[in-house]
């Protein structure tokens, strides 16, 4: 599916070879479950050429994907200017068929690759950590202070156009074959829900202040 | 943390660089992480040397940890014989600081890092299909009907001993620096809470069944 120059491009990669009804390559689709999802898993090659993977939080900025990291850590300096593979899943359910073979899940996926690059102007990433913030807690960064240029500094942020991109999704009943059809036995969904709350203040405050409203008020997606 | 033949062993790849007080290398710790988690991250490196990130449900069959998926699925042909790096993650709550750039999260992660072994014997590959499908929804294997020759070798399961593996846990309050102590910010946890169900009977159900007992008592970790 072509848009323009913002298209998200379906590659060889990004194809769903056995289930492709499943897959999605609309940007409103991808941008939807990166904006629900508080984290991704970040797929590097080592030195020796071999994988890992690497939990991470993440942001949306426009067409881009964000991630970040201590400058000094090792992710962060290998994802640099290298190809990656980042993936984004949410578990909406169970799917409880009549037989073990065709039990399931309703999921939502995004697989984006790509190779990110460091953000190095101040501003920039000074701008880029506030979306980061903001994307694990909604209207956090405008609650507490401006970073500092040490704190810009000590940050590597690395960002990756949301281009070579699809997402994957299932939603659904069970579905079983006919034969087992009349079984005895209960089929369906199990729902999984993530919620949130209620706020635990730090021990540690040294003033009397109530939870602020971007937790009282904390719900994702991203309003 | 040497414990015998079933020790998990540190590498240089699952050693912690920068935080070496959150890093856990003993089993019990280990196991309780993916014992809880639903899903996982497999890591591969592609025939062009690309890193790709497929999430799939797990089993842990003692010490070894299970994959599956269609015989006929690109990721399982791939991750057979060769190095693979499996994530697993949970997310507690979010840590909101008085600054941005002390945001964080409390989470519990594994990384398990080996060469996966295709099950090739029927009644092997059989007992694990079964642990993949308790992993899931505890007790489900013996509400639903044994699983037939045919789904069994329709299905690729993997085994990969869990051996060169680590935690990493983040778990406490938020850390600010003293200069930043008294600011008007409230600061804390905001806990990430996972519950499951009402359960979906299926529309296309032929007899009135009520919801099964695995899912009437439907907890995580497996109890």
């Amino acid at each position: 599916m072509l848009m323009g120059e913002s298209a998200i491009h379906s590659t060889d990669r990004t194809e769903l070879k056995r289930i492709p009804e499943r897959g999605h390559f609309d940007r409103e689709t991808v941008n939807a479950i990166i904006d629900e999802a508080m984290i991704c898993h970040v797929g590097i090659v080592d030195a020796d050429g071999r994988p890992v993977v690497i939990p991470t939080f993440h942001g949306r900025d426009g067409d881009d994907l964000l991630i970040h990291g201590s400058a000094a850590s090792r992710l962060l300096r290998s994802a640099r200017n290298t190809e990656v593979c980042i993936t984004i899943t949410l578990i909406d359910s169970l799917v409880l068929a009549r037989t073990g073979f065709h039990h399931s899940a309703n999921y939502r996926s995004v697989v984006i690759f790509g190779v990110p690059e460091q953000i190095t102007d101040d501003d920039e990433a000074d701008a880029a950590l506030n979306v980061l913030v903001d994307a694990l807690v909604p209207g956090r960064s405008s609650e507490v202070r401006p970073n500092t240029r040490n704190e810009i500094r000590a940050t590597a942020v690395l960002r990756l156009p949301i281009n070579e991109a699809s997402a994957k999704i299932r939603n659904g009943p069970p579905v079983d074959d006919e034969e087992d059809m009349n079984a005895p036995v209960w089929a369906g969904l199990l729902p999984v829900n993530t919620s949130f709350g209620p706020p635990v203040t730090a021990d540690d405050m040294r003033m009397d202040l109530p939870p602020s409203d971007s937790v009282v008020d904390y719900r994702r997606p991203t309003p």
